[in-house]
């Protein structure tokens, strides 16, 4: 692309909204900068009830390489900085977990280090076959701790434990199997898929998912009962909402529900 | 079958317990009265000790569509009976973790929302390959917020989101890649394979049973250390019963054991 | 093998460290004696820079048995001896969470009851195509409460509890998809297999892998919000050492890193 920006972003379809991490010479890197943009452009369509689904993807031939190590190391004299560096991260890592609109990673290259951890850290991933996937700090002395967090949280322990230890990449379709992502295709069918599943999306009620979506996530953290009270009091509410009221009564009906936004 | 009763339940060779929900016409919902006759019997068969498995089947051609909309509408206007119905849905399905008998969810059809939650809450799963779950909240407006607590403990969260998001049906095939349950039969062999692994589980320690499967779910929520400290003490307590000093014994001195019931 | 030793250990290639459960013709059983002799050898190469990588073996046909069911009588008359068993094994098998280096389970035979719960509790493991897993307690009236906390936290629970209480053997293919084991392979490449993996391990930086072993098992307990918290604190530290100063300069210049051990 003709720009210099390092992010960009656009809206399909009125309500889709794109963004693309675009610093592909360096393989679109989570600089603090570019983290920094990711947390500022997340606050910013929080509240955008117009977005109902957001997709976030690269300029290739990388997905995200993860860290930019140059920088890594320019901060490495400071604890302070590289602390700040990995809580910012961080943050905006748990940033996706907290917006309303469900995110989709969709993957085309490599994701690695805190790249995997962005594409774990989305709410539903697909990737071209021939995409990988690595934790790849043990082979530059830099375990993928904060990495881990996210992917151990979607994975199970031994195949995570694998990926850490060796560094190795996994294929599209291993990632698949781990259930790391949800969906491998065809480059050529790529866009088609992402497409697909968006337009599905959208097509639900978004205030249905804005309640659902940050309720799963705190649920995921309670112990059973406490999370059972947790959900018959959301859904008690969720009930109160015009969708709900609007979605039961097309059902009943057995017509087309007509939603809020 | 015969009966108005939407709830039927018959003992197969002396200890086999078997619940049929029994109102295909609605697609098996789970009405509160259906809840609370589930809670009803669950309760009575607690201390039970002729019952040693429990099967949860349903009359076709659906295995349970969820809770009834007519009455969640109908509901509506008061947040107490909202709740109400919530809590009690949760109470029931958890209670299907209290019982010292394994249940053995027996699906043959559609199991959607608190439908799908209901297979997710028992110990064992086996379907036939036409079946399908669901978690279609996201199509009415009414976020499958309680079905996801039971589902997204037994499945893990990009699976899981995946369905909530979507709404889509999965297959049984899918639905056993994503470990929601155990086995995918063809139909004709359905009744076969769970009377297979039925008369199975009839045959091990009832007593041994009953303190593990407690002890399971218990641990299940506790971090590393107290789950070990916890299970140290119920194995300690599981060796001083008569079936595990006699199936130690039968097993030293290579003889079939006899257990207490 | 020509000892008696019911505990044995190797140095291979100055750096892994070969254990061998040498008590085949008892299946080598987890008897307190063994317990003991591995946990002792355990303490032993915990600080052992030497030693990256322990790969976890046993003299054949069986990997391991689990408890001795002989000793566990000769005990049942104490519930202070049963107690203290069950927690001087559970003491053990959180010994190797705690280790520095990486720990292989290699499986050739028959993993039962605590055998089983010892490869859950090894870091990967790798199996013989021929090699079986299973929880077979409920068969001898005394439920493996104790192993399911290692078992049920790398599969899951619908699984698990499958296992549980069924008692069945799985194979090793089964194992594999349950993520129970990393690898399954022919017996004619068991060897090459596990020699690969270790050689991968032993080239990497000991100090990040250290680093991050303790981290991964640490964070997996915490809620989110609180792993993130710190494993952004020990990314920082992991930063100050010499490896991943090392590591990443190595990195930028492209060139091969040179480790501190």
């Amino acid at each position: 692309m003709s720009t210099n920006k390092i992010l960009l972003n656009k809206i399909i379809k009125g309500s889709i909204f794109e963004i693309i991490l675009n610093n592909p010479s360096k393989r679109n890197p989570l600089s603090l900068e570019l983290i920094l943009e990711l947390q500022h452009l997340f606050d910013s369509i929080k509240r955008n009830k117009k977005i109902k689904v957001i997709l976030l993807k690269s300029t290739g031939p990388s997905f995200c390489s993860g860290h930019d190590l140059k920088e890594v190391k320019s901060f490495s004299s400071s604890n302070k900085k590289l602390s700040n560096l990995f809580k910012k991260c961080s943050k905006m890592m748990m940033t996706i977990r907290e917006l309303p609109q469900p995110v989709i990673a969709c993957v085309d290259g490599i994701a690695a280090a805190a790249g995997c951890q962005l594409v774990a850290s989305c709410d539903i991933a697909i990737a071209t076959k021939t995409s990988f996937f690595q934790t790849p700090g043990v082979n530059i002395g830099l375990f993928c701790s904060t990495p881990m967090v996210a992917i151990s949280r979607k994975v199970l322990p031994k195949d995570m434990m694998y990926m850490l230890l060796t560094g190795e990449k996994i294929s599209a379709k291993l990632a698949k199997d781990y259930k790391l992502i949800n969906l491998v295709t065809e480059k050529k069918h790529f866009h088609k898929k992402i497409l697909a599943i968006s337009n599905k999306l959208i097509k639900k009620s978004f205030e249905s998912i804005k309640i659902g979506k940050i309720a799963f996530y705190n649920q995921l953290e309670m112990p059973l009962e406490k999370a059972y009270d947790y959900t018959s009091m959301v859904m008690t509410k969720n009930m109160q909402t015009k969708d709900a009221k609007e979605g039961v009564e097309a059902f009943i009906k057995k017509r087309a529900p007509n939603w809020t936004v």
